[in-house]
Order: structure tokens, then sequence, then C-alpha cells
């Protein structure tokens, strides 16, 4: 592995980060690939990367920008004036520039648009139209494109010229701009250079539209092992390209930000962000978290007088509202993985809620039982042991049929389910939970000791 | 858009399948492109499955494997026998062959591959014996490469020969199969065709091992924009290649493994599986978890006598309890994240920790003064009040320690974080929010009316 070197000048940048020798540091990375400063300076504290990018060589910037998460960049460029903005932002590609743009305040975002050039300015604006989450909102405006009756031959001749800044693939065009077929570079090496593109492109190309979201996307990409997949506009006129590596980028911010919702976090609440800033995006969710406790905790102060009596139904009762929010936390997974991954549509919202509320009531019966063994075996108590046992059951069911239900009403809606369900359902599980086995106690309480 | 006619194609397919015309639906499939097929066929029950694989031709099956997720794959053929699955997988590429064995029972495995001829069978042995989840898991053998000193216009010949199987990266390799450089198609239309290959190739290419795991090398492909990656022995000679569209699969895969795994699911546990199977993978984690449940409900019965005096305090302990786990799941989900991503290693965790605990004592703080000052509103008990909140600050303090030292110290043991977490940091949150709360209230009982 050749990497030993670049490992080596990552070391001692941190250290002398340490030292805050920043001339030093922009030197040590100086030889390095964009990538690897582009992660080097994700993971320096904001003041430091602020300090850096002032020494580093402003030629090479804009290919360090290129890798570094769009939020980051946003951050780092914040305090400078729009003109130095712009400056900084000309040699990045439009699509990250856009994305730039969106993780910067509305009124910076402006002063930067007006800081560019005329032409840039109009393509920056046409990009931030979309709607983030929309192809349009990560496409590649202005791809390479060719007309169809080119030869083989002109059609090298015009890549040669291109040289590094050819693309991976040519779209061919008929004279309007219409999206005609598509052409790789082993199919131009391989051809005959008297024949015409539309002989020898792959013709009637998938493609997708602007307005479609990302995940369509890269279902597209994945579904066909594309490397680019062309963006049209209602009339099939070619517009721009969707890379595979930014849906890559996409994919894995996507799965962070399912596994983020479900927890109640913001996507920009990392490991080491600034404690104020964690603290500020959490406690939203936990305040409403709070309120769903309050809530709960009134099921039990409805039977308080029965706590009163019988002490020992406190100590069991936190088993039956966990046991069913666990079961709850399992069927949502399944159901909201679905959904995304489209496995599941609402209209098969039905037979999906029965499965779950099958499979949990089976569940329940066997933790049920264990449960009510359990409790039998340590208080000698049948009466209780029942209504434990029988409590569980009840939850199990309950959790399996909102755990199903809820995140698909709330599709249905055309809500997140991620974003919300795990609350709702944990509610309904924990106040069920306390409420039957307090209930069925109560009912049951002339067998109580 | 030219996707129309597809979509009619297979509405029509869905009905007929639902009159069991199965080779009215295998007609309707035939236009269709192999990863539509596959599509269409990963949704429907494994019965129909099975039947509709019957009376697919064949020849066109191995394209149609290739694009269905494996473990799809091998429960389709489960039921034939091992020289029919040999045969079916005989044109599937060697990578998706061992993922599809890998999904097999090891019986069955080893039976199909001896019904294989003796080359695949040790290609496959060789695939098989890197575990799941490193790069030897995934990577594709026997990748193209050219020697060094060919010249651009004899690779050029090569490739054309190769045809339709050319790839889109040509590996340069040296007299002993070391890899030394790399060359896109690109490279070689635009050279001179008398120039040596070692001459206009990029040098010292960036490459992985096959002992890695997958999420390095999808690290690297995403942080340098690849569409392959080459693997190389310890001797740097070339092996085998990772392509990006085996990556956006695995990628697709692993996010969902990680929400499945915070969640004590297992990744073959599907929205429509039956209920049996899943009621099989939900069992053992639930039962783990009762077990954890009643850890805590032991807790509470050492303050049984506590509770017996003022049954109030069974009200307001789910509450502490509750709000320790929803901030853990928080914590846990920030730091395993990181874990997944590359951002946090093992010996930045005293920082995570420590950032952790101090977020989580902050939160702790707020929402502990809403608690506290709610309780004391409603109850208008000052030290029931004061107790709730203390209780409160302290369980979320434990929340945001236990919640980053957990999966750490997982990691470090190399126990997957995102499988074990959960169930330890809620048994602590649990526990702690109930004995801390109660035993407060024991210390401070001569307050509480």
């Amino acid at each position: 592995m050749p990497r030993t070197k670049e490992k080596l000048a990552l070391d001692s940048a941190r250290r002398m980060l340490h030292h805050r020798a920043y001339g030093r540091v922009a030197n040590l990375l100086a030889p390095l690939h964009p990538a690897e400063v582009a992660e080097f300076l994700s993971r320096v504290p904001l003041d430091d990367r602020r300090r850096l990018v002032a020494v580093i060589p402003p030629a090479r910037l804009p290919a360090v920008f290129a890798e570094m998460p769009a939020p980051a960049v946003a951050d780092t460029i914040a305090n400078l004036d729009p003109a130095q903005q712009a400056a900084l932002l000309a040699g990045v590609t439009p699509a990250h520039v856009a994305a730039i743009l969106r993780a910067l305040p509305t009124e910076d975002r402006d002063a930067v648009l007006n800081a560019m050039g005329e032409g840039p300015a109009r393509t920056m604006g046409e990009l931030l139209a979309w709607p983030e989450g929309s192809v349009g909102a990560i496409m590649r405006p202005a791809p390479f494109a060719l007309p169809e009756d080119l030869t083989v031959e002109q059609a090298a001749d015009h890549l040669r010229r291109a040289g590094e800044d050819a693309p991976l693939t040519v779209y061919v065009v008929d004279g309007r701009r219409h999206l005609v077929g598509v052409l790789s570079f082993r199919q131009i090496l391989i051809a005959a250079p008297g024949r015409r593109l539309r002989e020898v492109m792959t013709p009637e190309p998938i493609a997708t539209r602007p307005e479609e979201p990302q995940e369509e996307a890269a279902a597209l990409i994945s579904r066909y092992d594309f490397i680019a997949l062309p963006v049209v506009d209602e009339d099939n006129r070619l517009l721009a390209v969707v890379a595979v590596d930014d849906i890559l980028d996409m994919l894995q911010d996507r799965a962070t930000e399912d596994l983020y919702k479900m927890a109640g976090l913001d996507a920009g609440d990392r490991v080491f962000s600034p404690v104020p800033h964690s603290v500020r995006l959490r406690l939203p969710w936990l305040l409403v978290n709070l309120a769903t406790a309050v809530l709960a905790a009134s099921v039990v102060r409805v039977f308080q007088g029965r706590i009163d009596q019988y002490a020992v139904l406190a100590v069991l009762m936190p088993i039956v509202a966990g046991m069913g929010g666990n079961a709850a936390t399992q069927t949502l997974t399944v159901i909201i993985r679905g959904l995304t991954l489209g496995e599941l549509t609402v209209r098969e919202g039905v037979r999906a809620a029965l499965k779950e509320s099958t499979t949990n009531l089976a569940l329940g019966l066997v933790l049920g039982l264990f449960a009510a063994g359990g409790a039998w075996l340590f208080f000698r108590q049948p009466a209780l042991a029942g209504v434990l046992g029988a409590a569980m059951v009840a939850n199990m069911f309950v959790a399996g049929l909102s755990g199903a239900a809820v995140p698909l009403a709330l599709r249905a809606l055309r809500i997140d389910p991620a974003m919300a369900s795990g609350v709702v359902v944990t509610t309904f599980t924990d106040c069920c939970g306390f409420g039957v086995f307090l209930g069925l106690a109560t009912v049951f309480s002339r067998y109580l000791v």
C-alpha cells in the first residue's frame, strides 16, 4: 500500500495544528490529494479550519472544497465577504456550489449570487429553484453531448480536444438537443471510425427528470449499474446529468438521516458538534417526549389508589410497558424501512398491519407465558401472574397494530414516518401497557393479596 | 419518458399472476430489462417466484439473477437439485454467486460447489474464504489488466477484441502482475498511439486489500470519485476489483442493517416475511429484553416499601426512566453512526464520552427543571418535585456517559456496537432511573407527604 507517506504527513499536520503552526500545516498538506486535505479540514475545529483556508494557496481550494461536505464548506466561508466567497466557489462544480449556497443563510446566499458573474448566477438560480431532495438539486448541468450525425472519428476528435474535461459517458442529441442515445468511450473505441453515432449508440436511454426524488435516481443507477443518469425536461431535452458518486454521497447521508430521524436527531448533530449546538438541536424532541411521558404517567395516576393498595403492581408495570415499546420499535423499523426501500406501499398497508399484529400477538403469547410463569414463581400469586401475562399479550398486540398503522397513516398523510412514528407509537404502548395492566389488576383486585 | 410501455407490461404481469397464468406472465416479462424482471420477481411470493423461474427461458435467468438480491436468489433456487442450481448460477458473476452461496445452508452450499466445474468451484472457494463484510466477499476476481510496455495502439486493439467484455477501467501491471498504474478509456483515446502505457497511465493507483472492511472500500470510492477500486495482495499483485455498483448495493443493505440491528432485528425479517419466520427471528432479542426488564423491575422491588408508603412515586418513576432511555438512544445513534462513517475512532472515545455526558447534563438540567416545575404545580410537594428534578439530571448524565461508553467499549472488544448497545444502555438508564429516583425519595422521605 503506497499510502504510508500520506498518513505520516497527516499525523505531522495534526501535531503542528496543535501548536497553531498554520503555515507549516499548509506546507504538509500541499502534496496531498484534495480529498485527503478535505477530510483533514472537515475534522478540525471551525476556527482552525478558517485559519488554514486563509493560508492554503487559493488555486488549490476549489478542488478541496469539491470534496468537502457542502455544510462544512458553508461554515468555513461564512465569515468572508461575498466577493471572496464568490471567488473561492468559482472553480467548484455548479451542483456542489448549489449545495453550499443552500447551507448558507438566505441573505448571505443572495449576496454571493450577486457577487458572481451573470452566467454562473443564472445557472445557480436555476439549480437552487429545485427543492432539496429532488434530482434537480444534485444534478450537474450542461453535460457533454454530441450530435447524432457525427462520425465516430469526429466524435473521437471532439473528445481528444476536451482532454481531461471529457466525461465518462457521452450523450447523443438530435438537432433540437433531444436526448436520443448514449455512448460509452468503450463503444467509441470499438466502433468503425466512419460510422455515424446514431448507428453505434445505445438508443432510447433511460433518463430521469429534475423534479423526481433523488431516491428514484439512486434506484435507477443501482438497478441498471449506471455510472451516470441523464436528466431531461418534459420534451426529452437533455438538461443535466446525475453522477454515481453524488448518489453515493447522497445515500450515505440518507442512511444517517433515517437512523437519526428515528432517534429524533437533526442531521447536523455529529459526534464532535459543540455542546450548545447539540443541546439546542436535541431539546425540542426531548420536550415532546417529556410531554408524552407525562401522558403515560397520568394513566398510572388514574390507578394510584390501586398501587397504594398493592405496591407490587408498580414493580411489574414497567415490564409490560417496556416490552410493548421494544416490540413496537421492531415493527416500526420493518415498516419504515419497507416504505423507504419501496418494498411496501400504502395500498398494501392492511396486509402489513395484519401480518405485524399477528406476529406480535404470537410473540406476546410466548413472552406473556414467560413473564406470568416468572411472576408466579416469585410472588406465588396466580391472579397477579395472570394479569401480568394477559396485559403483556394485549400490549404486544397493540404494539404490532400501532407500529404498522401509525407510519402507514403518516405516509398516507405525506408526513415523514421516520420522523414522527416513534414518539406516537411508544406513547400508545406506554399508555396501553400501564392502562391494561393496572386496569386488569383493578378488575381482578379481589383475587390479589 | 420512454418507460410507460414497461410499466404497462408490469401491471398486466401482476394481474396475470393473480390468475396464476405463469406462462403469460413469463411472456409479458420477456421483452423487459433483466433488472426490471429481477425487481418484479423479488416482490412476488416465493411460491409464485419459483413457478415463474421454471417457465422463464433458462438463458435469460443469469442476467436476471445478477440483478436480484443474493438472499432472494438463494430462496428461489433452494428447492432445486444441486446440478440445476449450479447450471443456473453458471452465467452469474463470481462475486454475486459467492453472495448467493453464502445465503444457502452450509450443506446445500457444498453440494452446489461439488456440482460446479473444478475451475469455478476453486474461484468460489477462494471468495467464500473471505469473511462477510470484507472486501474479499464482494470483489470481482480477474480484472482486465494490460502489461505496462504495451503501446497505446496495442492496448486499443486488445480492448476492441474484448468488445462488450471490456471493462470501464484498465489496470496496468508489470511482468509479475504487480499493479503499477490505472488507465481510463478516456486516457487511451486521448493519448498518442505510439506511447507506452507506463508513460500515459496514472501511476501508483490507490488500492485496497481483500481483508479490509467493505466500508473502507466505500469510503475510498466515494472520497476519490472512483468507478472501481483495484484489490491487491500483500505484494501489491492485482487480485480483483470492487465496482461502484456493488458498493451502492452494499451501502443500501448496510443502511437497513444498521437500523435493524439497533431494533434487534435480523436482516431477513421483511415486511411480508411469513409470520412464523418473523416470530422466530424476533423472539430471542425480546427474551433478552424481558430479562433486562426484570432486572429493572427488581430495582423497583428494592423500594417497594417506599411505594407502599407513597404511591405517587410509581406515577412519576416511569418519566425518569423513559427520558433517560430517549436521551441514551440519541447519544447511541450519534456514536454508532460516527463509528460506522469513520468520523470517530476508539482513541477519541474519552473526548466523545465527555462531550455526550456534558450535552446530556445540560439537557437534564433543562428537562429536570421542567419536570420539577410541573410536579410542583400539580402535587404542590416541593420535596417530591426536587427529587424528580434531581433524579432526571442524574439519569440524563448516566444516559450520555453510558450511551457513549458502551458502544465504544464494544467496538474496542470487536463486538458490533449497533447490535448490543441498545439493550445494555437502556438497562442502565432504566435501573439508574428507578434507583436514583426511589433512592432519593427514600433519603428525603421525611419531607414527602
